[in-house]
Protein backbone atom coordinates (compact mmCIF):
# COMPACT_ATOMS: atom_id res chain seq x y z
CA UNK A 1 0.00 0.00 0.00
CA UNK A 2 1.59 3.27 -0.63
CA UNK A 3 2.54 5.40 2.32
CA UNK A 4 -0.05 8.43 1.44
CA UNK A 5 -3.07 5.28 1.18
CA UNK A 6 -1.68 4.05 4.51
CA UNK A 7 -1.46 7.68 6.23
CA UNK A 8 -5.00 8.23 5.19
CA UNK A 9 -6.19 4.48 6.61
CA UNK A 10 -4.52 5.42 9.89
CA UNK A 11 -6.46 8.21 10.45
CA UNK A 12 -9.18 5.01 11.70
CA UNK A 13 -8.77 3.73 14.65
CA UNK A 14 -9.55 0.45 13.69
CA UNK A 15 -7.45 0.19 11.24
CA UNK A 16 -4.81 1.59 13.85
CA UNK A 17 -5.52 -1.27 15.98
CA UNK A 18 -5.65 -3.59 12.59
CA UNK A 19 -1.93 -2.55 11.90
CA UNK A 20 -0.50 -1.78 14.73
CA UNK A 21 0.29 1.39 13.02
CA UNK A 22 -0.29 5.43 13.98
CA UNK A 23 0.93 8.70 11.89
CA UNK A 24 2.96 11.19 13.83
CA UNK A 25 2.41 15.08 11.80
CA UNK A 26 4.45 17.73 12.72
CA UNK A 27 8.35 18.83 12.94
CA UNK A 28 8.14 18.27 16.83
CA UNK A 29 6.52 14.88 16.78
CA UNK A 30 8.37 13.52 14.10
CA UNK A 31 11.75 14.59 15.42
CA UNK A 32 11.00 12.89 18.87
CA UNK A 33 9.90 10.20 16.86
CA UNK A 34 13.60 9.32 15.35
CA UNK A 35 15.36 10.41 18.64
CA UNK A 36 12.84 7.43 20.03
CA UNK A 37 14.02 4.70 17.94
CA UNK A 38 10.41 3.23 17.14
CA UNK A 39 10.35 1.34 14.44
CA UNK A 40 9.04 3.59 11.32
CA UNK A 41 7.22 2.30 7.73
CA UNK A 42 8.27 5.54 6.19
CA UNK A 43 7.82 8.71 6.26
CA UNK A 44 6.20 11.59 3.74
CA UNK A 45 8.16 14.81 3.13
CA UNK A 46 6.72 17.84 1.54
CA UNK A 47 8.54 21.37 0.63
CA UNK A 48 7.18 22.73 3.16
CA UNK A 49 8.95 21.62 5.83
CA UNK A 50 12.07 23.31 4.37
CA UNK A 51 10.18 26.59 5.10
CA UNK A 52 11.88 27.15 8.65
CA UNK A 53 15.24 26.31 9.91
CA UNK A 54 14.26 23.53 12.18
CA UNK A 55 11.94 21.73 9.62
CA UNK A 56 15.18 21.40 7.24
CA UNK A 57 17.76 20.51 9.77
CA UNK A 58 15.30 17.66 10.24
CA UNK A 59 14.71 16.87 6.36
CA UNK A 60 18.07 16.60 6.42
CA UNK A 61 18.20 14.18 9.53
CA UNK A 62 15.46 11.68 8.04
CA UNK A 63 17.50 11.50 5.14
CA UNK A 64 20.32 10.16 6.74
CA UNK A 65 18.47 7.78 9.28
CA UNK A 66 17.66 5.41 6.40
CA UNK A 67 14.54 5.89 6.66
CA UNK A 68 12.33 5.56 3.70
CA UNK A 69 11.63 8.99 2.47
CA UNK A 70 9.05 9.58 0.03
CA UNK A 71 8.71 13.10 -1.07
CA UNK A 72 5.17 14.45 -1.75
CA UNK A 73 3.35 18.27 -2.84
CA UNK A 74 2.23 20.05 0.01
CA UNK A 75 -1.28 19.18 -1.09
CA UNK A 76 -0.81 15.71 -1.28
CA UNK A 77 0.53 15.71 2.37
CA UNK A 78 -2.45 17.90 3.67
CA UNK A 79 -4.62 15.03 1.95
CA UNK A 80 -2.90 12.52 3.97
CA UNK A 81 -2.72 14.40 7.48
CA UNK A 82 -5.36 14.29 10.24
CA UNK A 83 -4.09 17.60 11.91
CA UNK A 84 -4.19 21.48 10.27
CA UNK A 85 -1.05 21.86 9.60
CA UNK A 86 1.47 18.70 9.12
CA UNK A 87 4.40 21.58 8.46
CA UNK A 88 5.39 19.51 5.15
CA UNK A 89 6.52 16.01 7.43
CA UNK A 90 3.95 13.04 8.63
CA UNK A 91 5.71 9.64 9.76
CA UNK A 92 3.91 6.37 10.19
CA UNK A 93 5.48 4.25 12.97
CA UNK A 94 4.58 1.34 14.93
CA UNK A 95 2.30 1.70 18.24
CA UNK A 96 4.43 0.79 21.27
CA UNK A 97 3.43 -1.77 23.24
CA UNK A 98 3.78 -1.72 27.08
CA UNK A 99 3.72 -4.35 29.31
CA UNK A 100 1.76 -3.74 32.08
CA UNK A 101 3.70 -6.06 34.82
CA UNK A 102 6.97 -5.06 33.29
CA UNK A 103 5.95 -1.30 34.04
CA UNK A 104 4.54 -2.06 37.92
CA UNK A 105 8.08 -4.10 38.71
CA UNK A 106 9.81 -0.81 37.52
CA UNK A 107 8.09 1.71 39.65
CA UNK A 108 10.00 3.51 42.02
CA UNK A 109 9.16 3.60 45.31
CA UNK A 110 8.11 7.66 44.23
CA UNK A 111 6.41 6.72 41.39
CA UNK A 112 3.29 8.89 40.02
CA UNK A 113 0.73 7.03 38.11
CA UNK A 114 -1.68 9.63 35.87
CA UNK A 115 -5.08 7.53 35.01
CA UNK A 116 -7.51 9.44 32.58
CA UNK A 117 -11.20 8.60 33.01
CA UNK A 118 -12.99 8.96 29.76
CA UNK A 119 -10.93 12.02 28.26
CA UNK A 120 -12.53 13.01 25.49
CA UNK A 121 -10.76 16.17 23.80
CA UNK A 122 -7.46 14.37 21.96
CA UNK A 123 -5.88 17.70 22.55
CA UNK A 124 -6.38 17.26 26.19
CA UNK A 125 -5.26 13.90 26.04
CA UNK A 126 -1.99 14.80 24.86
CA UNK A 127 -1.38 17.44 26.70
CA UNK A 128 -1.82 15.26 29.70
CA UNK A 129 0.53 13.09 28.78
CA UNK A 130 2.90 15.26 27.74
CA UNK A 131 2.60 17.01 30.80
CA UNK A 132 2.75 13.70 33.01
CA UNK A 133 6.07 12.70 30.99
CA UNK A 134 7.11 16.18 32.23
CA UNK A 135 7.16 15.79 35.76
CA UNK A 136 8.62 12.61 35.56
CA UNK A 137 5.10 9.84 35.74
CA UNK A 138 5.82 6.14 35.23
CA UNK A 139 2.66 5.91 33.25
CA UNK A 140 -0.47 6.92 31.61
CA UNK A 141 -3.65 4.89 32.46
CA UNK A 142 -6.08 5.10 30.05
CA UNK A 143 -9.85 4.00 31.22
CA UNK A 144 -12.74 2.89 29.15
CA UNK A 145 -13.84 6.33 27.17
CA UNK A 146 -10.64 7.67 26.65
CA UNK A 147 -10.31 9.24 22.96
CA UNK A 148 -7.77 6.47 21.42
CA UNK A 149 -4.26 8.12 22.54
CA UNK A 150 -2.72 7.05 19.13
CA UNK A 151 -5.12 9.51 16.95
CA UNK A 152 -2.91 11.51 15.37
CA UNK A 153 -4.07 15.16 17.64
CA UNK A 154 -3.18 13.25 20.37
CA UNK A 155 0.56 12.24 18.95
CA UNK A 156 0.46 15.79 17.95
CA UNK A 157 -0.45 17.08 21.82
CA UNK A 158 1.77 14.94 23.39
CA UNK A 159 4.86 15.93 21.45
CA UNK A 160 6.59 13.04 21.28
CA UNK A 161 5.86 11.75 25.16
CA UNK A 162 3.37 8.97 24.00
CA UNK A 163 7.35 7.63 22.24
CA UNK A 164 8.50 6.74 26.08
CA UNK A 165 5.90 7.18 28.58
CA UNK A 166 4.07 3.94 29.34
CA UNK A 167 0.32 4.05 27.98
CA UNK A 168 -1.76 1.23 29.29
CA UNK A 169 -5.44 1.11 28.21
CA UNK A 170 -7.32 -0.74 31.60
CA UNK A 171 -10.85 -1.77 32.11
CA UNK A 172 -11.76 -0.27 35.70
CA UNK A 173 -10.63 -3.57 37.62
CA UNK A 174 -7.80 -3.52 35.57
CA UNK A 175 -7.03 0.01 37.33
CA UNK A 176 -7.67 -1.48 40.95
CA UNK A 177 -5.44 -4.39 40.27
CA UNK A 178 -2.39 -1.87 38.40
CA UNK A 179 -2.95 0.16 41.36
CA UNK A 180 -2.88 -3.06 44.21
CA UNK A 181 -0.05 -4.80 42.24
CA UNK A 182 2.42 -1.01 43.14
CA UNK A 183 1.07 -0.36 46.02
CA UNK A 184 -0.17 3.18 45.33
CA UNK A 185 -2.38 5.59 47.10
CA UNK A 186 -5.12 7.05 44.52
CA UNK A 187 -6.02 10.50 45.05
CA UNK A 188 -9.47 11.81 42.93
CA UNK A 189 -9.13 14.93 40.89
CA UNK A 190 -12.54 16.26 42.37
CA UNK A 191 -14.24 20.53 42.28
CA UNK A 192 -14.97 19.79 46.15
CA UNK A 193 -11.86 17.38 47.33
CA UNK A 194 -9.34 18.80 49.93
CA UNK A 195 -7.64 22.26 48.60
CA UNK A 196 -4.00 21.19 46.53
CA UNK A 197 -2.54 24.16 48.53
CA UNK A 198 -3.58 22.18 51.99
CA UNK A 199 -2.75 18.77 51.02
CA UNK A 200 -1.59 16.27 53.22
CA UNK A 201 2.13 14.74 52.56
CA UNK A 202 1.68 13.09 49.15
CA UNK A 203 2.60 9.48 49.93
CA UNK A 204 5.18 7.56 48.47
CA UNK A 205 3.21 6.04 45.52
CA UNK A 206 0.77 7.84 43.90
CA UNK A 207 -1.87 7.87 41.33
CA UNK A 208 -4.16 11.00 40.23
CA UNK A 209 -7.26 10.53 38.27
CA UNK A 210 -8.54 13.20 36.15
CA UNK A 211 -11.95 12.30 34.93
CA UNK A 212 -14.35 13.34 31.75
CA UNK A 213 -14.50 17.15 30.70
CA UNK A 214 -18.16 17.14 31.57
CA UNK A 215 -19.29 14.72 33.66
CA UNK A 216 -15.75 14.75 36.10
CA UNK A 217 -14.71 10.93 37.67
CA UNK A 218 -16.98 7.89 37.51
CA UNK A 219 -18.54 6.72 40.45
CA UNK A 220 -16.68 3.11 39.87
CA UNK A 221 -13.21 4.94 40.08
CA UNK A 222 -14.09 7.21 42.66
CA UNK A 223 -14.75 4.33 44.74
CA UNK A 224 -11.40 3.41 44.47
CA UNK A 225 -10.03 7.05 46.01
CA UNK A 226 -8.22 7.16 49.07
CA UNK A 227 -8.77 10.81 48.93
CA UNK A 228 -10.51 13.66 46.91
CA UNK A 229 -8.02 16.48 45.54
CA UNK A 230 -9.48 20.06 44.48
CA UNK A 231 -8.02 23.41 42.85
CA UNK A 232 -10.27 25.93 44.53
CA UNK A 233 -11.67 28.97 41.75
CA UNK A 234 -13.77 31.88 41.58
CA UNK A 235 -17.07 31.40 41.47
CA UNK A 236 -17.19 33.56 38.20
CA UNK A 237 -15.36 30.24 36.40
CA UNK A 238 -17.76 27.34 36.21
CA UNK A 239 -14.32 25.15 35.95
CA UNK A 240 -10.75 24.75 34.89
CA UNK A 241 -9.65 22.88 31.39
CA UNK A 242 -9.11 20.09 32.12
CA UNK A 243 -6.07 19.86 31.23
CA UNK A 244 -4.89 22.43 33.21
CA UNK A 245 -5.77 21.34 36.29
CA UNK A 246 -4.15 18.01 35.95
CA UNK A 247 -0.81 19.81 35.01
CA UNK A 248 -1.32 22.00 38.80
CA UNK A 249 -2.31 18.84 40.69
CA UNK A 250 0.58 16.96 38.81
CA UNK A 251 2.88 19.48 39.29
CA UNK A 252 1.69 19.97 43.47
CA UNK A 253 1.89 16.50 43.40
CA UNK A 254 5.20 15.31 41.59
CA UNK A 255 8.39 13.14 43.28
CA UNK A 256 10.56 15.59 44.65
CA UNK B 1 -28.79 40.82 7.15
CA UNK B 2 -29.55 37.61 8.37
CA UNK B 3 -28.45 36.21 11.34
CA UNK B 4 -27.11 33.16 9.86
CA UNK B 5 -25.36 35.42 7.22
CA UNK B 6 -23.60 37.72 10.12
CA UNK B 7 -22.92 34.69 11.82
CA UNK B 8 -20.54 33.43 9.28
CA UNK B 9 -19.41 37.20 8.28
CA UNK B 10 -18.47 37.40 11.75
CA UNK B 11 -15.87 34.53 11.16
CA UNK B 12 -13.52 36.69 9.92
CA UNK B 13 -11.37 39.44 11.77
CA UNK B 14 -11.66 42.01 9.86
CA UNK B 15 -16.12 41.94 10.16
CA UNK B 16 -15.86 41.17 13.91
CA UNK B 17 -14.10 44.52 14.20
CA UNK B 18 -15.63 46.25 11.88
CA UNK B 19 -19.31 45.20 13.26
CA UNK B 20 -17.89 45.42 17.01
CA UNK B 21 -19.97 42.32 17.48
CA UNK B 22 -18.67 38.45 17.93
CA UNK B 23 -20.07 34.69 18.11
CA UNK B 24 -20.95 32.86 20.68
CA UNK B 25 -21.26 29.10 19.91
CA UNK B 26 -21.89 25.90 22.58
CA UNK B 27 -24.40 25.67 25.58
CA UNK B 28 -21.63 26.95 27.90
CA UNK B 29 -21.02 30.16 26.36
CA UNK B 30 -24.28 30.90 25.27
CA UNK B 31 -25.44 30.17 28.93
CA UNK B 32 -22.61 32.65 30.16
CA UNK B 33 -23.08 34.94 27.53
CA UNK B 34 -26.99 35.17 28.88
CA UNK B 35 -25.70 35.44 32.43
CA UNK B 36 -23.29 38.16 31.42
CA UNK B 37 -25.96 40.80 30.23
CA UNK B 38 -23.98 41.48 27.34
CA UNK B 39 -26.82 42.92 24.53
CA UNK B 40 -27.02 40.32 21.78
CA UNK B 41 -28.10 40.78 18.55
CA UNK B 42 -29.84 37.17 18.25
CA UNK B 43 -29.30 33.84 18.54
CA UNK B 44 -29.79 30.52 16.19
CA UNK B 45 -31.45 27.69 18.18
CA UNK B 46 -31.58 24.06 15.99
CA UNK B 47 -33.35 20.93 17.31
CA UNK B 48 -29.61 19.64 18.76
CA UNK B 49 -29.74 21.85 22.09
CA UNK B 50 -32.78 19.84 22.93
CA UNK B 51 -30.62 16.63 23.15
CA UNK B 52 -29.23 17.09 26.59
CA UNK B 53 -31.03 18.21 29.80
CA UNK B 54 -28.78 21.43 30.58
CA UNK B 55 -29.32 22.58 26.69
CA UNK B 56 -33.07 21.66 27.06
CA UNK B 57 -32.98 24.02 29.91
CA UNK B 58 -30.82 26.75 27.85
CA UNK B 59 -33.54 26.62 25.00
CA UNK B 60 -36.33 27.67 27.48
CA UNK B 61 -34.31 30.48 28.83
CA UNK B 62 -33.64 31.96 25.94
CA UNK B 63 -37.21 32.17 25.32
CA UNK B 64 -38.31 33.83 28.22
CA UNK B 65 -34.73 36.42 28.07
CA UNK B 66 -36.56 38.32 25.27
CA UNK B 67 -33.47 37.62 22.97
CA UNK B 68 -34.08 37.16 18.95
CA UNK B 69 -34.45 33.70 18.69
CA UNK B 70 -34.19 31.84 15.32
CA UNK B 71 -34.64 28.24 14.66
CA UNK B 72 -32.77 26.51 12.25
CA UNK B 73 -32.41 22.72 11.47
CA UNK B 74 -28.75 21.39 12.88
CA UNK B 75 -27.21 21.95 9.02
CA UNK B 76 -27.84 24.99 8.98
CA UNK B 77 -26.25 25.72 12.39
CA UNK B 78 -23.12 23.87 11.65
CA UNK B 79 -22.88 26.14 8.28
CA UNK B 80 -23.24 29.42 10.42
CA UNK B 81 -20.78 28.11 13.41
CA UNK B 82 -16.89 28.22 13.34
CA UNK B 83 -16.42 25.39 16.07
CA UNK B 84 -16.39 21.56 15.09
CA UNK B 85 -19.74 21.36 17.75
CA UNK B 86 -21.40 23.94 18.24
CA UNK B 87 -24.13 21.58 20.26
CA UNK B 88 -27.31 23.64 18.60
CA UNK B 89 -26.63 27.28 19.86
CA UNK B 90 -24.89 29.93 18.23
CA UNK B 91 -25.08 33.42 19.45
CA UNK B 92 -24.15 37.03 17.89
CA UNK B 93 -23.34 39.57 20.61
CA UNK B 94 -21.58 43.17 21.15
CA UNK B 95 -18.06 42.63 21.93
CA UNK B 96 -17.41 44.15 25.15
CA UNK B 97 -15.00 47.39 25.25
CA UNK B 98 -13.19 48.05 28.53
CA UNK B 99 -11.10 51.16 29.26
CA UNK B 100 -7.89 50.61 30.78
CA UNK B 101 -7.50 53.61 32.73
CA UNK B 102 -10.97 52.33 34.64
CA UNK B 103 -9.50 49.10 35.17
CA UNK B 104 -6.02 50.27 36.09
CA UNK B 105 -7.96 52.41 38.69
CA UNK B 106 -9.60 49.95 40.09
CA UNK B 107 -7.04 47.61 40.71
CA UNK B 108 -6.76 45.45 44.32
CA UNK B 109 -3.44 46.15 46.12
CA UNK B 110 -3.21 42.38 45.40
CA UNK B 111 -3.73 42.86 41.60
CA UNK B 112 -3.03 40.13 39.03
CA UNK B 113 -2.41 40.60 35.56
CA UNK B 114 -1.61 38.28 32.65
CA UNK B 115 -0.18 39.12 29.46
CA UNK B 116 -0.16 37.04 26.01
CA UNK B 117 2.61 38.19 24.18
CA UNK B 118 1.97 36.89 20.56
CA UNK B 119 -0.20 33.55 22.08
CA UNK B 120 -1.46 32.34 18.54
CA UNK B 121 -3.13 28.97 19.12
CA UNK B 122 -7.14 29.59 19.49
CA UNK B 123 -7.29 27.14 22.54
CA UNK B 124 -4.37 28.01 24.68
CA UNK B 125 -5.65 31.77 24.63
CA UNK B 126 -9.06 30.91 25.34
CA UNK B 127 -7.83 28.46 28.29
CA UNK B 128 -5.59 31.15 29.59
CA UNK B 129 -7.82 33.88 29.73
CA UNK B 130 -10.03 31.55 31.71
CA UNK B 131 -7.72 30.06 33.98
CA UNK B 132 -7.08 34.30 34.96
CA UNK B 133 -10.56 34.53 35.62
CA UNK B 134 -10.42 31.50 37.60
CA UNK B 135 -7.58 32.36 39.89
CA UNK B 136 -8.93 35.97 40.30
CA UNK B 137 -6.72 37.97 37.78
CA UNK B 138 -8.00 41.70 37.37
CA UNK B 139 -7.45 42.24 33.78
CA UNK B 140 -5.33 40.29 30.30
CA UNK B 141 -3.19 42.17 28.19
CA UNK B 142 -2.95 40.99 24.61
CA UNK B 143 -0.05 42.34 22.71
CA UNK B 144 0.55 42.39 19.09
CA UNK B 145 0.42 38.69 17.50
CA UNK B 146 -1.76 37.06 19.78
CA UNK B 147 -5.12 35.57 18.13
CA UNK B 148 -8.08 38.37 18.17
CA UNK B 149 -9.82 36.45 21.47
CA UNK B 150 -13.27 37.15 19.63
CA UNK B 151 -12.68 34.52 17.24
CA UNK B 152 -15.02 31.60 18.09
CA UNK B 153 -12.92 29.00 18.86
CA UNK B 154 -10.90 31.40 21.90
CA UNK B 155 -14.64 32.58 22.85
CA UNK B 156 -15.64 28.79 23.24
CA UNK B 157 -12.22 28.01 25.23
CA UNK B 158 -12.90 30.97 27.70
CA UNK B 159 -16.18 29.37 28.64
CA UNK B 160 -17.73 32.78 29.33
CA UNK B 161 -14.53 34.44 30.97
CA UNK B 162 -14.58 36.75 28.47
CA UNK B 163 -17.78 38.22 28.94
CA UNK B 164 -16.38 39.68 32.74
CA UNK B 165 -12.84 39.06 32.75
CA UNK B 166 -11.60 42.86 30.73
CA UNK B 167 -9.33 42.05 27.82
CA UNK B 168 -7.14 44.95 26.85
CA UNK B 169 -5.09 45.01 23.33
CA UNK B 170 -2.12 47.03 23.99
CA UNK B 171 1.42 47.57 21.98
CA UNK B 172 4.03 46.93 23.98
CA UNK B 173 4.91 50.38 24.83
CA UNK B 174 1.13 50.47 26.21
CA UNK B 175 1.93 47.17 28.11
CA UNK B 176 4.93 49.38 29.62
CA UNK B 177 2.78 51.85 30.43
CA UNK B 178 -0.07 50.11 32.03
CA UNK B 179 2.24 48.17 34.42
CA UNK B 180 3.86 51.09 35.27
CA UNK B 181 0.70 52.89 36.03
CA UNK B 182 -1.02 50.42 38.40
CA UNK B 183 2.66 49.77 39.78
CA UNK B 184 2.54 45.76 39.25
CA UNK B 185 5.85 44.17 39.17
CA UNK B 186 6.40 42.44 35.86
CA UNK B 187 7.31 38.24 35.66
CA UNK B 188 8.30 36.93 32.48
CA UNK B 189 7.40 32.89 31.98
CA UNK B 190 11.30 31.29 30.75
CA UNK B 191 11.93 27.77 31.32
CA UNK B 192 15.47 28.98 32.32
CA UNK B 193 13.91 31.60 35.09
CA UNK B 194 13.66 30.92 39.19
CA UNK B 195 11.59 27.92 39.63
CA UNK B 196 8.03 27.91 40.62
CA UNK B 197 9.00 25.96 43.77
CA UNK B 198 11.60 28.62 44.92
CA UNK B 199 9.89 32.05 43.97
CA UNK B 200 10.34 34.78 46.20
CA UNK B 201 7.48 35.96 48.19
CA UNK B 202 4.61 37.66 45.21
CA UNK B 203 4.61 41.39 45.14
CA UNK B 204 1.42 43.08 45.86
CA UNK B 205 0.50 43.45 42.06
CA UNK B 206 2.16 41.37 39.91
CA UNK B 207 2.02 40.74 35.80
CA UNK B 208 2.72 37.58 34.70
CA UNK B 209 4.15 37.24 30.82
CA UNK B 210 3.74 34.37 28.83
CA UNK B 211 5.07 33.79 25.65
CA UNK B 212 4.51 32.51 21.95
CA UNK B 213 3.75 28.34 21.94
CA UNK B 214 7.40 28.39 19.74
CA UNK B 215 9.30 31.39 20.13
CA UNK B 216 9.01 32.25 24.14
CA UNK B 217 8.52 35.89 25.22
CA UNK B 218 9.87 38.33 22.81
CA UNK B 219 12.70 40.49 23.47
CA UNK B 220 10.98 44.12 24.04
CA UNK B 221 8.84 42.09 26.62
CA UNK B 222 11.86 40.45 28.33
CA UNK B 223 13.37 43.84 28.37
CA UNK B 224 10.36 44.86 30.94
CA UNK B 225 10.99 42.18 33.40
CA UNK B 226 11.60 42.52 36.88
CA UNK B 227 11.82 38.33 37.15
CA UNK B 228 11.91 35.51 35.28
CA UNK B 229 9.97 32.30 36.52
CA UNK B 230 10.52 28.86 34.87
CA UNK B 231 8.61 25.59 35.94
CA UNK B 232 11.47 22.76 35.96
CA UNK B 233 10.73 19.38 33.95
CA UNK B 234 12.16 16.12 32.82
CA UNK B 235 14.33 16.54 29.98
CA UNK B 236 12.78 13.71 27.98
CA UNK B 237 10.09 16.76 27.22
CA UNK B 238 11.12 19.96 25.48
CA UNK B 239 8.60 21.67 27.26
CA UNK B 240 4.95 22.22 28.73
CA UNK B 241 2.09 23.16 27.12
CA UNK B 242 1.75 26.81 26.79
CA UNK B 243 -1.51 27.10 28.76
CA UNK B 244 -0.37 24.83 31.47
CA UNK B 245 2.47 26.52 32.41
CA UNK B 246 0.17 29.48 32.43
CA UNK B 247 -2.16 27.31 34.80
CA UNK B 248 0.54 26.64 37.46
CA UNK B 249 2.54 29.99 37.15
CA UNK B 250 -1.12 31.46 37.83
CA UNK B 251 -2.09 29.55 40.67
CA UNK B 252 1.50 29.87 42.24
CA UNK B 253 1.10 33.10 41.79
CA UNK B 254 -2.49 33.93 42.64
CA UNK B 255 -3.18 36.24 45.72
CA UNK B 256 -4.45 34.47 48.71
Amino acid sequence: MKLVTLARDLARRKARERRGQFVAEGVRAVEALLASGLPTAGVLVAPALRATPRGATLAAALEGAGWAVHHVDDDELAGAAATEEPQGVLAVATIPTWDAEAVAAQAAPDARLLVLDAIQDPGNAGTMIRTAAAFGATATLLLPGTVDVWNAKVVRGAMGALFTQPTLPVTCDGARAFLQRVAATCWVADAAGTPVEALPPVPGRLALVIGNEGQGVSPAMRALADGLVGIPIAPVVESLNAAVAAGILLHACRAR
